[in-house]
């Protein structure tokens, strides 16, 4: 395998994360295959890495991986939550829901397992995956533990460390949540909705102790430097319902993950930051200049933001508007979200429908921000579809096997395939058909129309 | 029913369309009805109706009417299209999409029939219709002449005043698309792809003649007012790719609009505008101003715009992504897009599928402007949801079946409906149940805390 050579030819380095060798100049092997994929110079992709502002999160023992970027200058990803939790879910289970994510175009897959034998799981799955996994280690701690306030840095350097040996890509801290944010969440309509970051709210208040992350966060960054794990710093007090939007909380909780991506950096350790949630559309610009200023431009990674609270069963949609949006503004990552988002655990079918609105939104702002060959894919499918060559048009399609069974569900003949019209308009009132039918007409002859008006002998009815 | 008398009282009147008694300072019933629908003063809705800023459509013949606006002051508002096509559906079939559709929240309904017993359909739809029913009359003009070169003015206006006096609240008329344009369309990508437009097109091309609509547009207008039918300028040539965006003919299109409405308004009809089609983000913001300035803020409805090409199959949620911008912007109107958009005729759950992006999209842009009580659902629901009254919570969802049946796939036992959790985090990782328990914690707790850092107890295992 690829990566195994290029990790062992760097065995004998005091530090071996892609941040370390851009800041010296160097580009590695996974700068250069980025730089492929991305349609960019590999000196940009390791002055980006380099700069802090695009991440390449891969862990020196995740030999599997094809390596990506994650940043402004790289085209917008999007991210597939998978994993179990106590009542639902198993190993072939959370197999098929990676499969899934890689098919329909995860570019990275977070195993937030809670419950059954997480390691296990884990192993499994960054085995089988080409794309980064991240995993938000608290949830494995807190299964070592009887209670939440039993939790301690001790057990959870334990676990970092052992998933970071496994070959885990990036991981969640919740390390921006102080004690002094807590009294800032609690006239919230919705409290705290991260299940990290309420998990450490607790400890804390049980505690009487400010959060031991914050606390321990050299040793983190210390352990992440030897895997070349990257941080993606949790928002523990992201918004959870639009009436607690852009308030006080989450902008006290960004301005410390901008601190402690300073530390990271001190490190050479890669970081993204994590962000909404729930926000009007009127308030994502600011939140990602917000960003921006407070977080020194490092990759900003958003779930959703969902743009309204009403529609719980379609909350792929509320948020794939506000992901575009975000993505177009200049988020690097967007979590996807599914249709099942407040209600239950995702199936395979709902990792499908939420990955498919994602790639949606992920594209909708590479052609906004017009990235390089943003667009190609789309006129090409528009050429297709001009042309009436229906085949072309499933192929370039995102989802070619639903496109062609929605349009077989009523011209399902395969002579259809080349009819010149669908069951939309039929034959006579078809726009394309119709169109290429004027199509050498010229601005000489329109303008001869004009000119004869006078000699029109069209019955004007308007009459009087 | 209250509608008819409301009318008969008027009948002496020389003019009866809703802009007349606007302009001369009349407060109708229907603009009564309107404002208390709209959380707006009646004074509001008149000034707006007189300013042409805001349309009752309302044909004095649709008794069935509960009336509505459709304004920048009003909330944003969702048309749904129905009809058949030649080769697909029946009454019956039209009949069940217009419940659905009402069922639903579509705030207006087109009939675009092109295909068997047109007048039949739209008069069993209007008797049915509590909303505004729109056609586009030159589809059933088609229907009474052998080539699209047969088609003339007299039989345009015969079917334009059956249509009137059947009640038809609106109705698209593509007088924009003039002989000039159509050599600005031929290097497009995708040409024309309105049917009306390219239906004009051809005859103007094969017949060398300028747009006969727009010749006739005063006879037009004269029919209109005698019943109050408001105009739905058509937008013949808006861009139906990515790549022909903000071209010249698009422009050059609106531009006409914007004087035919001045000739409307002159006749005290009522009129708005019908908007793209296929845009980028980032260039939704610009078609939204260009449409108030060359049609003197006559209300915006647009078609979507899908933000990419590259998803037939999913076009309710790429086209629901620009609606929920443009209505953001100030479109006042959004017509819905199904998942069957470019691939076939919509059946009963497309209709459905579109009908709840588009909800979900004209919500977020209620939203995000800031319109009175725009939020106080989603905020209800956020308490809902916060205190896990999971009852309350379906209740106030845009599709409770659907809400509930997502929550029930996994946890369907009735127990679970007052539980502290759901299958998504189950119950040791609920957020929400967490985040309760540290409600009462306190700013001096907090500052305790910080005062008495140095005396913490807690190992620090960063250690050195």
């Amino acid at each position: 395998m690829q990566r195994a050579q290029w990790v062992e030819q760097r065995k004998n380095d005091e530090i071996r994360t892609q941040m370390y060798y851009a800041r010296r100049g160097v580009i590695t092997e996974e700068m250069e295959y980025v730089a492929r994929r991305e349609q960019l110079t590999p000196e940009t992709v390791r002055d980006e890495v380099a700069r802090g502002r695009m991440i390449i999160p891969a862990n020196i023992n995740h030999l599997s991986l094809e390596p990506m970027a994650i940043g402004v200058a790289a085209k917008c990803k999007i991210n597939s939550n998978i994993g179990n939790s106590s009542t639902t879910s198993d190993i072939s289970g959370e197999l098929e829901k990676l499969t899934a994510s890689v098919k329909y175009g995860a570019d990275t897959v977070m195993d937030l397992s809670t419950g059954g034998d997480i390691p296990a799981i884990r192993k499994a799955i960054i085995q089988a995956s080409p794309v980064p996994i991240g995993t938000v280690p608290i949830y494995e701690a807190l299964s070592r533990v009887r209670r939440i306030e039993d939790l301690n840095a001790a057990v959870m350097l334990e676990v970092i460390e052992e998933q970071a040996e496994q070959g885990v890509d990036y991981m969640t801290i919740h390390a921006g949540v102080l004690v002094q944010h807590i009294p800032l969440t609690t006239k919230r309509v919705c409290g705290i909705v991260s299940r990290g970051g309420s998990i450490l709210a607790e400890w804390m208040v049980k505690n009487h102790k400010q959060n031991f992350l914050y606390e321990n966060f050299e040793a983190i960054c210390k352990i992440f430097q030897k895997h070349d794990v990257s941080f993606s710093l949790g928002d523990g007090l992201r918004p959870g319902a639009l009436a607690d939007a852009s308030d006080e909380a989450q902008f006290a909780e960004l301005k410390t993950l901008g601190e402690l991506t300073r530390i990271a950096w001190n490190y050479d350790v890669q970081v993204m930051i994590e962000g909404p949630g729930h926000i009007p559309m009127d308030q994502i610009q600011m939140q990602v200049e917000k960003e921006k200023e407070l977080c020194y431009e490092a990759p900003f990674y958003t779930l959703g933001p969902l743009v309204t609270d009403f529609a719980p069963g379609y909350d792929h949609i509320t948020s794939a508007i506000g992901a575009a949006m975000i993505g177009w503004y200049g988020a690097s990552m967007l979590c996807y979200v599914t249709p099942k988002e407040h209600l239950g655990l995702p199936n395979k079918d709902d990792v499908k429908a939420g990955l498919i609105a994602y790639k949606i939104a992920a594209h909708a702002a590479d052609i906004a921000r017009k990235r390089p060959g943003a667009r190609d894919r789309d006129d090409e499918l528009s050429r297709a579809r001009y042309r009436f060559d229906w085949k072309k048009q499933f192929e370039l399609s995102l989802d070619p096997e639903t496109a062609q069974a929605y349009h077989d569900e009523t011209l399902p003949e395969d002579g259809f395939k080349d009819a010149h019209f669908c069951s939309m308009c039929g034959p006579k009132f078809c726009a394309y058909n119709i169109s290429s039918k004027v199509e050498d007409f010229t601005a000489e002859e329109a303008q001869s129309v004009l000119d004869g008006k006078k000699n029109d002998d069209l019955v004007n009815i308007a009459g009087d």
